[in-house]
């Protein structure tokens, strides 16, 4: 089998590994239908987090089922599934709780960008669609395994509620899904902050009903304006660094909820401004587990294309193309086919 | 009048000062039942806050209104009435959000531990008592100024429930009313960290189910082991310490709620740690004015007795004797008697 793997800044190759197996009776194996790259990949393929040693990649994936171990009950060979990128048991007290990506049995699945996956945990991780999704479903199926996921997580985890006023920060493919969501579940004002016409384009087709193009203290500045000087209700953050971070908390109305979603570099925040901030501050990795379902059902029914965010497809052995593309903001989110 | 100045690092003087009166339409003036000092008081009394001029203190306030101005209508001379620390006009966005102490047009009341006291805003500031209350209930709607409201805020922020687990870090008085408050609102079980004998006594009394004498890492260590290695639903944390503060988040159940109220001083929280914790944060200068119609009318039924934390009463002119012995942690808080 051939299988992406980072083995240094910008050294991203397609080569042989080992074909994956059952290991445990708690795994399943799938044939990948479609997989992509995220924009936290290129935090390794930039070299802001070091790489030591060749390190497979890919976490986002869709596929049929080929084996299952012994002890999985939930999903069956043939079938359609979709996982995330942290495996669950969706059984101990942080699943319960809605927080998978907290299980306290989690395991990173980390090598997606191949033909053929293992995925532990298959019984808490894996959901199947209702029958064989036709072709051009696959995109928006994909996305649902995380970057939707996320999305909808960080417009639940800020509340985004109908009538609220929402800001996006980021207009990466989580920032583009979250706009989507945010519009999904009836917030009235949606404000998207991008400064690419390509994204905002697609921000406007998901919901978005003011763009802002400003960053930073400007971007504060426009926030307020646009809303009598009080501040977004939620603000949505999908960046990860401090200035994003600071962006969001600043942007927020008193008593309002900012949420963040993207792994944190060098984020550090000052709890004095914090206090007195007043914002309600939720987030972390995505228990897009939690969404599955019913995301997979609003795909099933067309009644959400998270999909559009993939302006880019390749075959899968041009994966080290995907990665630049990204990388030069070329592409906002690259499909790559098996 | 005679009024409380701090001059420097643990010079607090009793001395004549100007005789407060009606400045703007606004204001009242009233005529100080009791007043008290503030865990928060003694960052300015130990110097940890710098105070490079004399500065008048206490905010927390009861007594009987004496003067108002031309605009006043919702409060009377004659009337009991309970304020907060932070005057605030009750009709602004951030007001109407329940968040009072971020009023757009908010003032800090900085001048209490006198016998008489200017309040700006009174119609948005004020609450008066149905009608003069008896002289053993002054304590309880004292403590509703500020602690008790403080307490309140904390219990609410951090989405307290009935049949919840919660734990609070901290035990001075605000502490102390958060557990107070966590009973009130119906917690099953609630966890109060205290390595001090008479606290542990009035935690007890006001509703903790366990003590937790530990802190940091190790405090930690028990509440995790107390809740099955998943930890509290709901963390309080009532000191505005980086420690106290990673005692909580670390404390907290992932997706559970910790709150934060005690003016934070030298805390910055990593945001990788806080990604990975995936808690809930609110905080901030807490909205008693939220509370206060509520917690005054609990009082005034006697459901609850939040005067309990003032275990040393003097008269105002000994205010200094009152600094010392909360300093020193010889009293839990001091209320005194002008």
């Amino acid at each position: 089998m051939l299988g992406t793997v980072l083995y240094g800044p910008r050294d991203i190759r397609f080569e042989a590994r080992e074909i994956p197996s059952v290991e445990k009776p708690t795994d399943a194996v799938i044939r990948m239908a479609a997989t992509c790259v995220c924009g936290s990949d290129l935090w390794d393929y930039r070299g802001i987090n070091k790489v030591t040693e060749p390190k497979p990649m890919g976490h986002e994936y869709c596929g049929v089922v080929e084996k299952v171990g012994s002890a999985v009950t939930s999903v069956r060979p043939g079938q359609f599934v979709i996982g995330s990128f942290f495996a669950s048991d969706n059984t101990c007290p942080n699943c319960r709780a809605g927080y998978q990506s907290s299980c306290m049995h989690r395991e990173f699945v980390g090598t997606a960008q191949a033909s053929i996956l293992r995925v532990p945990l298959a019984d808490g991780t894996l959901i199947a669609t209702p029958d064989m999704p036709p072709k051009d479903m696959i995109p928006d199926l994909l996305a649902v395994s995380d970057v939707m996921g996320t999305g909808w997580f960080t417009a639940d985890a800020a509340e985004v509620r109908s009538s609220k006023t929402v800001a996006v920060v980021g207009d990466g493919a989580v920032g583009l899904l979250a706009v989507l969501s945010a519009k999904q579940i009836g917030a009235t004002r949606i404000i998207a902050m991008s400064r690419h016409a390509p994204r905002q384009k697609l921000a406007r087709e998901f919901g978005a009903t003011d763009i802002v193009t400003e960053r930073g203290e400007d971007g504060v500045a426009r926030i307020m304006e646009l809303t009598g000087g009080v501040g977004a209700d939620s603000v949505l953050e999908c960046v990860g660094t401090k200035e994003s971070m600071m962006q969001a908390i600043r942007s927020c109305r008193r008593g309002g909820h900012v949420s963040y979603v993207g792994v944190p570099h060098g984020v550090t925040l000052d709890g004095e401004e914090l206090f007195y901030a007043h914002v309600h501050l939720h987030g972390g990795p995505a228990p897009v587990r939690r969404y599955l379902p019913d995301l997979i059902d609003l795909v099933w029914q067309r009644k959400i294309h998270p999909g559009k965010v993939f302006d880019l497809t390749l075959p899968l052995d041009q994966v080290a193309e995907g990665y630049r593309a990204m990388d030069e903001r070329r592409a906002i989110k690259v499909l790559l086919q098996p």
